[in-house]
């Protein structure tokens, strides 16, 4: 994997702008970015450099008097009537609709409830299923993160599948008429790899399969382009870049010419055609509200309906384009900082390939992240050498990557 | 189905108490209750009578504080960090833990997550996969909650089995060297009929077979006893008489002995014996953790958890003495207020068949129960004609009971 850090492009080392001239710099940077006002709708503390969102999103100031608002009014005075009068009922469609221009689908197609890795399984044995019963194989990017690759391998056993475990840039390749369905990350949870989204799922559908994407680390971070791409199903948590608190329901989107034929592993009532019917037939609704299983935790998920507030106005390209510009200046400023061979990069330095996060790798990377976060930039650890770091482009600022890099060198400097 | 309203014990028309006599009495049984003082912990407007509990329980009035705590304090300000300093990670091992006693389980053996649709899955493919390869029957309540129905022939259809609904009453008769797994429901949604899950899982059991129980409308209202029964695997609800708010997490009970077979047919990342370690394969952690699946909705887990406190020092058998007193009280007032014949009662008359909730059939219970709510009077309908009343012992009082009898007549006086 080519280190961005000290060899690019293969030139000779970079020259090396001094501190001073990157804070200011920073500066500048900050003042022309159109975004920079985002960051007062964050409950965020000035001391803290918080590179942490592609984990867990920071608090949208207005979040707490809206579920304030859910709890003592929708659930403690209206009680039973707000499944009708606050919404309840419909909240897993209705916030489905707000995630859908974020990853670029058109209505209809999105449905939150459930974690991620519930999504999953109904993605991927719903996929196998769409594909029908003479394609017995379903590959897997073999680089997932773990969960869909645990669940990948449950959907291969209870469909009768055989699973093809491959990295995402091989995917092309393995792909063939026994392909049922590829299931590929976005972008990688441990190096920030954007994996060919628009490539790969040519390929699977070329070769008569469905394509499975898992949004997680991608949406909210940059253009997913779900329908123009042609996607099948995808999945993805709200947690993360879409800031809906801990544990937010995920999403589930099946494109809109695979819904009738979309047969979930998990036909819950709230799937149902006529739920209130109660009748013990099962008929599945049309339209994205097949995604549906259960009862919907409505305090997690009206919370993330109160998150996704902060995206009013936002142009998804405007974020991708500064997210970009302060993986570069964080790099930049960690190449200007830290002495050559200290830190190894996992991320790419070509555009095309990196998300919205940074990984760093070195030995002591354990110590490295604890002393960082005691000095008030919060990343992540990725075991055992991993230092991740995440670009919330709505509310981090270069001034924040300037002083990130600056502190980790600091520390860096201590064995 | 008998009739307990106007034909109990076969005898004939039975004296019939005066209106002044009966509130009256009312007051006194108030007066005598122990349990009488839960109320107040409970956010109640003593204009309307909420008899809707075993829909969706009233709010404990401490919930709003310590959720405003948690989305300003241990997601806003500690951000990433509350997984391990506010204890989220471990919460649905803990919130496990506290529901454990209501359902007569000792430690370690459930565990909180995902919808009751889900753990219907996961406890049934659990039950048949326990079970072995030669038993290929699944028998399930042909009454029970549609939702447990649609899901157990998903399983039945992911596991090869065969689907056999029978009437819980004939589970014992239908069991044998052929089926994996009876899945039965205690208390009847619609009918508020208590079914005899001691005889059942022993029947079940004697077959060879897993008794698999779903207590949605048992769990806080009547001991369940899941350990002393000899339960094998049971999945619960806790939005109702457990007051966890609106669709809050469910739970799942997988019985000690069957822990270390326990698989999973959602073997997510949570459920791994080291997650952190983000490994390619897959190995189950040990306990009821194994249930876990993704990254658990905390908002929504941690007003569970909150809500549970009403539970301290509460006997739930005290539970079951009130609840039969109320029930058997409101019926009492209903034969003196409604003329005979106007309602048929869906709800056993014997004790021992009663849940904690009376359903009344008429044939304008649509009209009835709307204007029922527009008195103040919240219970529920189900379709076509069913009234159902739902009693939570700890805040539903007897004066109560006796208002919404009076209520019920004045409104039946109306066609």
């Amino acid at each position: 994997m080519s280190d961005v850090l000290w060899n690019t492009g293969g030139r000779g080392a970079p020259a090396v702008p001094s501190a001073p001239a990157l804070a200011v710099r920073a500066a500048e940077l900050d003042a022309a970015d159109p975004l920079a006002e985002r960051r007062d709708l964050f409950a965020l503390d000035d001391g803290v450099v918080y590179l942490d969102g592609n984990s867990l999103g920071a608090l949208p100031r207005h979040v707490p008097a809206r579920m304030a608002h859910v709890v003592a009014h929708e659930w403690g005075e209206l009680r039973i009537r707000s499944w009708e009068e606050s919404g309840w009922w419909t909240a897993p469609e209705r916030i489905g609709e707000r995630i859908a221009p974020l990853v670029g689908a058109a209505p209809g197609q999105v449905v939150v409830g459930d974690s991620t890795s519930v999504n999953v399984f109904k993605a991927l044995v719903g996929a196998v299923r769409l594909a029908g019963d003479d394609r017995d194989e379903i590959v897997v990017d073999a680089t997932t993160f773990p969960t869909d690759g645990y669940i990948a391998e449950s959907a291969a056993r209870m469909t009768g599948r055989r699973l093809v475990p491959v990295a995402p840039g091989d995917v092309p390749a393995a792909v063939g008429p026994r392909t049922a369905a590829a299931l590929v990350n976005h972008v990688d949870y441990r190096t920030g790899r954007l994996h060919d989204l628009p490539g790969i799922t040519a390929a699977v559908r070329e070769a008569g399969a469905l394509a499975v994407w898992d949004l997680c680390h991608s949406a909210g971070a940059l253009p997913v382009d779900l329908d123009a791409n042609g996607v099948d199903l995808a999945v993805g948590c709200t947690y993360k870049y879409l800031n809906g608190g801990p544990g937010a329901p995920a999403y589930l989107y099946v494109a809109e010419r695979h819904q009738r034929r979309f047969d979930s592993p998990l036909p819950g009532w709230n799937s149902h055609a006529d739920p209130f019917a109660m009748s013990p037939g099962y008929a599945a609704v049309d339209g994205a509200r097949r995604g549906r299983v259960g009862t919907p935790d409505i305090l997690s998920m009206l919370a993330l309906e109160a998150a996704l507030d902060v995206w009013d106005g936002v142009s998804v390209h405007e974020v991708r384009a500064k997210s970009l510009a302060l993986t570069d200046f964080f790099l930049e400023c960690v190449r200007a900082y830290v002495p050559e061979g200290r830190l190894t990069s996992l991320t790419p330095a070509a555009h095309a390939e990196r998300g919205s996060q940074v990984a760093l790798s070195c030995e002591d990377a354990p110590a490295v992240m604890a002393r960082l976060i005691e000095r008030g930039v919060v990343g992540d650890l990725r075991r055992p050498d991993v230092l991740r770091f995440g670009f919330t482009p709505l509310y981090v600022g270069f001034a924040d990557a300037e002083r990130a890099a600056r502190v980790l060198a600091e520390v860096c400097a201590r064995r």
